[in-house]
């Protein structure tokens, strides 16, 4: 049949939200100066939907350096890919200057997160290797995974059993030229959940494996320094490939790996994206120099980051919100219902109470269930607090009516 | 064996390449200004190796559109996804522009090229489906196919009947819901010729199927008005998905497919790496409608592209060079010899006579070749092109002994 008349057909990953509020469920435009507050359909919202956890994105030092950056250099600087033309010194102090946050001995800068991590778990494994993943890892990891021709299994999110199953299979199975990995993240961004890493960790000594970390919510916000979930919990140096994004603390574009050397090495004439796609280009790199800067200079910035997390979070808990453990800064709350509330929710808070929030219902979360997810950032104050606190606290019969209802049902 | 260890023996597949001259044969540093003729090792060279081909990416006029867009906006807006609260009216009337452009009704702007096309054809196509593509195809291309569901096959580049055969079997295997998607470049980046799009097109009729073509060398260098190798050809409606980069022509970073609406709609909840993934930086979009308007606006870049094109090939024909019959400005120089030979070139050509060229040997190009690609730009001027010519006048002992020498090894 026809490609194009069967693509009308297709159902979508995210479920009946894409067949209906183009433009307001998916798509909605945040106008105006990036920040807490912005505009949306012409009103001012208090936003929680926006990654840019530290508030690096609308500092005025921050949009003056990269006006700088790119008077300086233009957007089209380097061309090609890093390998052919597109290597600078820039490129390589950027670098060294994430190693060194993280520390890890060397860095590979890469051109986007989402094909870079991909890339990069393609090039690391081949068809004698293992591949051993957390449930939930991010899209970019599975479809990774998927180019990566080593045998892959999935463990159960966070499961140290489930995992151990795993490896052990893998160890059961090796021939004397396997190799195995291990993908998880630091800080999962849906759930708020940290990795448990420190038992993955633990398990290295009775089946040898490398790790590599997906730290995309972690870098920069976790640990006292920002660098991370594995210096939050006391194992960066158990983490072998420590992955992190510019796309969230750094609010910008672009991402690493850290690593050994050769690995590096390895990686620099190996990884697809990168070898055959452009470079960063230059205005971005001295962006993310600077903006690491900021982020190493300022703990206070995490400080407040956490204050208003903690502040969220217990005022929709005294409400009696299902807010999920979380252990980095996304807050998700849990409630029971369908796609009809988890709109109607979204709905209620923009409309009535000026607050935006986004959520997900089947089939990103189980069939019934709706989540919610705050992101709270170090710009938002007090008064973003509260005020939200009191929409959640005008739609709760809402919220909390379809959820008794749905328990009357299936009594 | 441990992963790390196994990694330094694992071949590259840029050979020998790779092993040896970091930031002189890979990852060189071309310095100052982006333009025809930049600083590599602290001396003037004239650079045959960045495909800024009409010269966009150093234009005052860009450069000072390029300091306005960041000062307005800086490079963290927007945060997010397009679909959850990346969107914006400016990333939406580039769409329009894009679409307009190419002579098609939607377009769908991608984050990056590499991770946007592997991403598209992943959505695509699914388990029933088939999916037939070029052997040269880019290395992009190659991983959306990996990725791909479908049943894959490849068929000889550019030869109409492998493709014909290729496409006989998948309509013999079809089930009732099957669908075929072909996928072919317009302009190959490193043999500089044209897909037989034409030809291709025209067995639509005995065997339906959907034509997906990446115009990344094509999109604003070909075509009369820059809209690509499909409109050079006279074919661009019997393209049903038009690929383009802001890589190459446009001298930035980005992408976009252009096609009917109801497939951009389909795409819009189901690539994967748009989905789950960053949007274009504000000023990058803005930056992108400034450029397009050039590219428009400018027809006498193209031909000025062409006739920088022309001449540096028939200097290098008279000279006796091999240079293959590429249609579009990708200047490839085919000869016989080694990685050796290949690196020598690059010296020579290099601290000799100052010009910068790029070149590549086995396995990127068959065993006993070696392939100097020049991409000729519109910036170039006669003296850079003569200076060039003498260059290569001065290196052809060099050159040609090594053909003759491999040819009396091999009678």
């Amino acid at each position: 049949m026809d490609l194009f008349e069967k693509l009308q057909d297709r159902p979508s990953p995210l479920g009946e939200f894409t067949s209906e509020g183009y433009g307001y469920y998916t798509y909605p435009k945040l106008e105006g100066p990036l920040g807490p507050v912005m505009k949306f359909n012409d009103k001012d919202v208090i936003v929680w939907s926006i990654n840019d956890y530290l508030g690096v994105g609308n500092k005025e030092e921050v949009l003056k350096y990269d006006a700088e950056a790119a008077a300086k250099y233009g957007f089209s600087a380097p061309m090609g890919a890093r390998l052919m033309t597109g290597n600078s010194d820039q490129h390589e102090a950027l670098e060294k200057e994430l190693a060194d946050f993280v520390h890890k001995p060397s860095a590979l800068l890469l051109n986007y997160g989402y094909q870079g991590i991909m890339s990069v778990i393609h090039a690391l494994v081949d068809r004698n290797d293992f591949l051993i993943y957390d449930e939930l890892s991010h899209a970019c990891i599975v479809d990774g995974k998927q180019l990566a021709m080593a045998d892959k299994s999935v463990f159960k999110h966070n499961d140290i059993e489930s995992f151990e199953k795993q490896l052990e299979r893998a160890h059961r199975n090796k021939k004397p030229n396997s190799s195995i990995l291990v993908v998880t993240e630091g800080a999962f961004g849906m759930t708020g959940d940290l990795g448990i890493l420190k038992e993955i960790i633990a398990l290295k000594e009775k089946y040898p494996f490398r790790l590599l970390v997906d730290d995309a919510h972690g870098v920069g916000t976790m640990g006292k320094d920002g660098s991370g979930t594995g210096t939050h919990l006391g194992c960066q140096d158990g983490i072998d490939i420590y992955f992190g994004t510019f796309a969230k603390a750094f609010a910008l574009i672009g991402a690493f790996v850290a690593t050994e050397e050769r690995v590096v090495e390895f990686l620099k004439a190996n990884t697809r994206s990168q070898i055959f796609a452009k470079s960063v280009p230059m205005p971005i790199v001295e962006s993310a120099r600077k903006r690491l800067k900021l982020i190493q200079d300022h703990p206070e910035w995490r400080e407040q980051l956490w204050e208003n997390t903690n502040k969220l979070r217990q005022g929709l808990i005294d409400m009696g919100y299902n807010v999920l453990p979380a252990e980095c800064p996304v807050t998700p709350v849990l409630t029971e219902g369908s796609t009809e509330l988890c709109q109607l929710i979204m709905r209620k808070l923009r409309e009535e109470h000026g607050v935006f929030v986004s959520g997900v219902a089947y089939p990103v979360v189980p069939k019934g269930t709706v989540l919610i997810r705050l992101i709270p950032t170090a710009s938002h104050t007090d008064e973003h607090i509260e005020k939200t606190l009191k929409g959640f606290e005008a739609i709760k019969d809402v919220v909390f009516a379809s959820a008794s209802e749905k328990k009357k049902m299936t009594a």
